[in-house]
């Protein structure tokens, strides 16, 4: 027997993804409510997926709503942060707009399980997930504040309405996960793209690319030793 | 007492929107699945809010699963129907497709209930949804069929991986809606146009709306009396 966290022994040997107990647990849980569903998932099965005792888990997350909670927020953490190291950028709107879409979509279509299926739940609504709602919005605020930026500085009409549409259509990859469980690098592209043709923007999106990306690249880097 | 059904008397007036006891009890369902969640939704719950008994529901439904099934198949039965309609007919392609947009994303605004909310549910992937699977598998290759011929006779290179984009974007409705609650009309039309310009379509939008809006009822009164 391996030990786990506060001495406990474990009963069998490691068998789900993560580095530390509560990466395991986070892993098996998100396995379960993606695959069986949130009301049909018990911490009890959860535990059993990890190979742990159910009084283990409870060392570790309080109760299962503490758990997609921990799982939710982890689905919108990097985009985030990524969100929070561009803003106020010199940088054009556009460049930073569609660096956002791009990292977004890629960890989204990465994560090993399609946990943005979860936003679907009506349990999200309670107050118990106010907080996970208020960064979520404010992610989405953060897209919409790009997307306006980047037609006032193309000197375009703009399409009325349109700015909520590279957000929605980063998170079409949840949908696509859903259906068809792989999104193809093509349609990876043709979305991030989509976002900016939506808005009205004319430019050309190569160029477009190697900006955003040198931009990802720079920002992350000084955010990881800033 | 009014009458129900086949003789039952009901345990109080009717409370539901619906003409019949088989609409009464599908409204109640979507709220409740909506609201409070599949799993956490019993068929005694939903005949409560009927105001009927379990068993008088049960002559219309054999399980609750039977009930999810009917509500999923009536978010894509008007798209569908248009859809063979749209199938065939001389019109160029970009008029059917946006003609096929412009429909089903109004139609499933106009829907009381966010019933696509449940797409994402991990019981639809069992055998007991696979018909419904089937037929919104087919829906969307009606879509993708539907978006590539309007590349086709653009005549323009087109965007790799952008033909899944009109169906995906008519449903973002169902993620706005589960987030925001309304989809504004100016919304609603960037999105269709979205699904447009995001194959590199570049032709004139309100020349397509005119000609897609007369298309679709042209072909709806020919399908309602031929």
């Amino acid at each position: 027997m391996t030990q786990l966290g506060p001495g406990r022994p474990r009963l069998e040997p490691r068998r789900r993804q993560g580095h530390t107990p509560r990466a395991e647990i986070l892993d098996a849980a998100a396995e379960l409510f993606t695959t069986k569903g949130y009301g049909n998932t018990s911490t009890r099965a959860i535990a059993e997926a990890v190979g742990i005792r159910q009084a283990s888990l409870y060392h570790h997350f309080a109760a299962k709503d503490d758990i997609l909670d921990a799982l939710l927020g982890e689905t919108i953490a990097a985009a985030v942060e990524l969100a929070g190291l561009l803003r106020g950028r010199p940088e054009p709107a556009a460049v930073r707009l569609y660096a956002l879409a791009r990292f977004d979509l890629e960890q989204l279509c990465a994560a090993r399980w399609n946990i943005g299926a979860l936003y679907f739940l009506p349990e999200l609504r309670g107050d118990r997930f106010a907080r996970f709602r208020l960064r979520r919005d404010h992610l989405r605020e953060g897209y919409e504040a790009l997307a306006a930026g980047a037609v006032a500085e193309a000197g375009v009409a703009g399409v009325p309405g349109a700015e909520v549409l590279p957000f929605r259509l980063v998170e079409t990859v949840i949908n696509i996960r859903t259906d068809q469980g792989e999104v193809s690098a093509d349609a990876r592209r043709a979305i991030a793209d989509a976002g900016l043709r939506s808005l009205g923007w004319q430019g050309d999106l190569g160029t477009l690319a190697a900006e955003a990306d040198a931009l990802t690249a720079a920002v992350r880097e000084q955010g990881a030793t800033g």
